[in-house]
């Protein structure tokens, strides 16, 4: 075996003397200030600095089961923890909202493939607090808050995911006792995937159809005890368990839940929208219309979790880039390059570390946005509800299949070492895609926003001024689609992005038009769905653009001189890189020329270059610890074979010579001369 | 827990009632001919049907280790059943290859995280028989074929990979003993990634930098006994495991392997092409000139593999999406549709079937011109060498890199359940993507056909006529890159596609001539690897739709008429979608309207229609059993969620109620009161 020596590895530390910028400054701006960094990384070493964890077991070698049982162990560790620091903090929301904020990111490095507890809070408790009534939540919330019940939320079944209407449990309310009897009919009516659900809780929001009088009431929410809080075994008519070894998340713990007859109180119907009496009247609430609220706050978290997992990815690409040597780009070069010399591989990189600091902006944004508008709704006034709620679903949308597709770009980057589960870029594609799914599935969400952009150019058309977010409809419209010449300033690309929107925006109106003189207009949007994605898409870049220069406008005024040229090149790489990948949308309504494109072929160039100074200086100003960036890739001393060797020491494979299947099969057949 | 019935589901037989073509046809024609179905179906019931194998466990539960072991007994199994297969269908090369190919997609049901033998005859016999002499063939093919040792090939190295020459392993040959010693002089030299090599092989072809009369002669091939052969233990001097977990291929037992001066005899050193006298007199070979075709040919497998990627996806996907119902199209419809009805879903999954189409027309179309210019070779005419070469590269790239996308695209196609690990996409996903890895990284692929296509337009503008695969250039060049009016008929797509590529790549090649002004020639075409690897991906494009333009038809001169039109709408659909995806490179070298494009568009739709009454015939059509799909979306009985519930059955975590973690963890913590 080899010394292995642990410096700083020299060719990482000769990048870092390049840097012009001070990197402390960039990390200030990135969560908010120096004394949120401090915070940030004193909640992160209270939790990770923990011996009993055990954070240098490599628990991907463990069996399924085994790392349920070691994810279990290691939650009943961290959520003691959480509610001590919670009340050292002062106990109030804001407090919690910080910690839970913080591990958002240190759990990856604790629960790399999930957290067995994550719904409790996340939305077993939150449902109680917006949905329960008073006495409800005086009976429940302390139980919650203190983890003396732990829960989960039960909606999606078998058989039913995005279309909620037409979920199959029932529970029927027998005024006679005064309870609901829960049932599952059907196979597919098996509640299945809510995560938590297998072994661990022992209570959840169970989603399902009330029948009170003979009739349907809708889908209402209920608490059921699904498992006895001393033994731990199910409950009397409760089916339980686990749904078995997915893609990812293999600790989450998904499960399934059916009911045959199960019996609970009046009191266990979440009342604080729709009521029943105790007689079995139904009470419809008094407002009846959708309150987006709560999904746009969870994309805004979701926008957030892409920021985190594209700054892990592109921290490992681009550090292990500056180590890695490999093929000479002049044949007789005795020494071989650092691969981030090679055009194609900053080209792979530096976009993404742009796209970070760009979605970062747009997280930042979106949850102002929110405030916002969760104030005027407070006041009365829902005008804009309508617009955050289709930019919400097209973010959510873009964003992670951005970061699933990202992910997988800077592993590609990273060769065959990107391959190795040790280079953390799994765990992380992992994570990434299954967002793709979850919290909307990313079709139907794009196709969200682009109803309401259907709506809206229906409205540009019938002259009427529109919302900020889609006022270039208005302009679209007004010039009757009209190309103008393409200005390559960064305002000017924004505007041909724009004209690409709305573009397309209009070719899908008027090709809904044409279908819907023989079909509804529902089955002409269907027919047309191809482009109504692309609408969202491109809509959804000219905010993302939009927000970035906006932001980066005001940054800009903020900070130091050199710190300035970082900002500037990060929005001219971001806009340049995806004009360039949306030239097929641009030159349909732009007119732009091809020595407009050479010249943004050239400023991509140009761009890249600067970067090449730059990107150690941003990626570590993204200040993840090494426990956190979790890649033997992406350590911050760069000691990437060193790093490597050590890992694969840990296979259990490699605590014997010889392994027993040798003597079991393997002897016997070279043995057995066929 | 509810009773299962396993009939075939009503919605996919009615999906089946509406296909209008023969499907035995199609399998015909997809394996080239009944006989060879026969076969293929004989050879494969052969074995998987041995109940040793024990193929219902799934294995995805298991730890690392007992995954290996697990890998070798079902090896232990299927390899004596291949020797003895052979011997019973005549013990030729020919009955060899045949059962290999087969294999290459029943392995998928038998080892499904990949083969701990497979370079045993995959690389390392290979190796053998390509560079031994007669006497060493003679000494080491006996044992090889009869699997008296396991062998494996040992190139890539910790920090050395695409650009060999740099491999630091050395061989010192000592003419006083007549040995070779083998040295690891770094840690970045020992040999890391070769498959099989960490507990299972017991010799290895090692690549090392040979070293004689104090000279170094370049990168040999050595074989070396690495284990002993009644113990297993390491050999003296060398230090041979496991490299550790990894994305995929967990199975494949990929090992790191390093020498402390081991020696070797004389007679290890593969001699065929170099040589060594024994008293250290190094003979360069005859013919120093790179042969390319077993690199070629390893592609040529490549792309078939792609091929069973695909189709086993594309199978998966369609049969879920006429089983699975979500979101009424009109609102008030009382039963949701299936959702192969959203025009999105369609989109998503039938263009896959095409490209598994055209891609099987390429790989045997490439497999062809291969024994073509092989036996030219044999001739002495290595005109279209080159050319063979260069479509091999991009071809691996663009065909790897789509299959690891679209098996993507078509697990998120559906949705939740596409993440249950039973649906078979993940085992899938893996192998796609280790593909875009592994024998030529795919960057440095589409860079080396990039070389070929700008030496090629350099020939071109110097009025020289170039082989056939690059006779656009010539026309692009003879037209002075004029832009011609885009023709709709697919020929006409052709040339549009051709137009974009011959344009992009007199881009590059201009902006290379600007750049040598300043920088070497090698330097130029790195600063312009970016327009490169499109100038590559283009050409590709080019040599798929033109060879399933002439492969299909010649196919629709021998089939009925059912089925010509099933063939007709597979290059409608391929050419479209094509064209459509790339119309930002188009656009700028071909005058196409919007007018145009919006005709495109709707010809898109009108073909995704026609395939809708023909998607489950040609799945159904790839002839691909339930063992080989393994998946419990894709089963040809179409019981989705009765597979779901029984694979989840399966969870260790389901043989009990109450897991060891609630007493050991998660009571006292919820009874701790905090």
């Amino acid at each position: 075996m080899p010394a292995i020596s642990k410096t700083i590895n020299k060719d990482l530390k000769e990048e870092r003397d390049k840097v012009k910028f001070n990197i402390e400054e960039f990390t200030n701006w990135f969560y908010g200030g120096s004394e949120k960094v401090l915070e940030k990384r004193k909640i992160e070493n209270y939790f990770l600095s923990d011996k009993s964890l055990n954070l240098e077991t490599d628990t991907s070698y463990l069996s399924y089961k085994e790392k349920y049982e070691e994810a279990i162990r290691r939650s009943c560790i961290v959520y003691p923890k959480m509610l001590k620091l919670h009340q050292e903090l002062g106990g109030t929301e804001e407090d919690f909202r910080k910690i839970m904020d913080n591990l958002r990111y240190t759990m990856s490095a604790i629960q790399k493939e999930g957290n067995p507890f994550m719904l409790h809070f996340g939305m077993f408790t939150v449902t109680i607090m917006n949905l329960a009534n008073d006495e409800q939540l005086s009976e429940w919330l302390p139980k919650c808050v203190n983890c003396e019940i732990l829960g989960t939320y039960a909606q999606t079944e078998l058989g039913h995911g995005t279309f909620i209407k037409k979920l199959e449990t029932t529970a029927t309310y027998d005024p006679k006792t005064k309870e609901f009897v829960l049932n599952t009919p059907t196979l597919t009516a098996y509640k299945w995937w809510p995560g938590n659900l297998g072994h661990t809780v022992n209570h959840a929001i169970v989603m399902a159809q009330l029948y009170t009088k003979g009739e349907c009431c809708g889908i209402q929410p209920f608490i059921v005890q699904i498992r006895d809080l001393e033994t731990h075994k199910p409950m009397p008519g409760i089916t339980v368990g686990d749904i078995g070894n997915k893609v990812g998340f293999q600790t989450v713990n998904n499960g399934f839940l059916a009911f045959n007859n199960v019996r609970i109180p009046y009191k266990n119907m979440l009342m604080k929208s729709s009521k029943l009496s105790e007689d079995g009247t139904f009470i419809k609430p008094k407002n009846a219309k959708q309150n987006y609220g709560t999904m746009v706050f969870v994309r805004v978290y979701m926008i957030m979790d892409v920021v985190v997992n594209m700054s892990r990815a592109a921290t490992i690409a681009t550090r292990y880039s500056m180590v890695r040597r490999q093929s000479p780009i002049n044949p007789n070069d005795e020494v071989e390059p650092k691969i981030i010399e090679h055009m194609t591989q900053q080209y792979k990189i530096f976009p993404a570390i742009a796209k970070v600091i760009i979605y970062k902006c747009m997280a930042d944004n979106l949850r102002n946005l929110y405030q916002q508008i969760t104030l005027e709704g407070t006041k009365g006034s829902f005008e804009r509800a309508p617009e955050l709620h289709a930019l919400s679903c097209c973010l959510k949308a873009v964003c992670t299949n951005d970061a699933a597709k990202t992910t997988e770009i800077l592993r590609l980057a990273c060769g065959g070492h990107g391959f190795l589960n040790s280079s953390g870029f799994a765990d992380n594609y992992k994570n990434a895609t299954a967002a793709q799914t979850y919290e909307g599935e990313n079709t139907v969400m794009l196709l969200q926003t682009a109803r309401f952009l259907i709506k809206s150019f229906t409205k540009a058309k019938n002259g009427e001024k529109l919302t900020e977010g889609v006022f270039y409809l208005n302009d679209f419209v007004k010039r009757n689609g009209k190309r103008e010449p393409f200005d390559d300033s960064i305002r000017g690309i924004l505007r041909a992005i724009q004209a690409a929107a709305a573009g397309k925006i209009s070719s899908a109106w008027k090709h809904i038009e044409e279908k819907k003189k023989f079909l509804t207009v529902e089955e002409a949007t269907n027919q047309t769905g191809i482009e109504l994605i692309r609408c969202a898409e491109l809509h959804c870049y000219v905010c993302l653009l939009q927000t970035g220069i906006e932001e980066i406008e005001q940054i800009i005024k903020n900070v130091s001189p050199a710190l300035r040229e970082v900002f500037k090149n990060v929005l001219e790489l971001y806009a340049i890189d995806n004009v360039l990948n949306m030239i097929g949308d641009i030159l349909q309504h732009v007119d732009m020329t091809n020595a407009d494109i050479d010249k943004l072929q050239k400023r991509l160039e140009a761009v890249l270059t600067f970067f090449r100074s730059s990107a150690i200086g941003i990626v570590d100003g993204f200040d993840l610890s090494d426990a956190v960036v979790s890649s033997t890739l992406g350590t911050y001393d760069g000691n990437v074979y060193e790093n490597i060797f050590e890992a694969a020491m840990k296979s259990p494979l490699n605590q014997e010579d010889v392994n027993k299947s040798f003597h079991l099969y393997l002897k016997p057949f070279l043995k057995s001369n066929l």
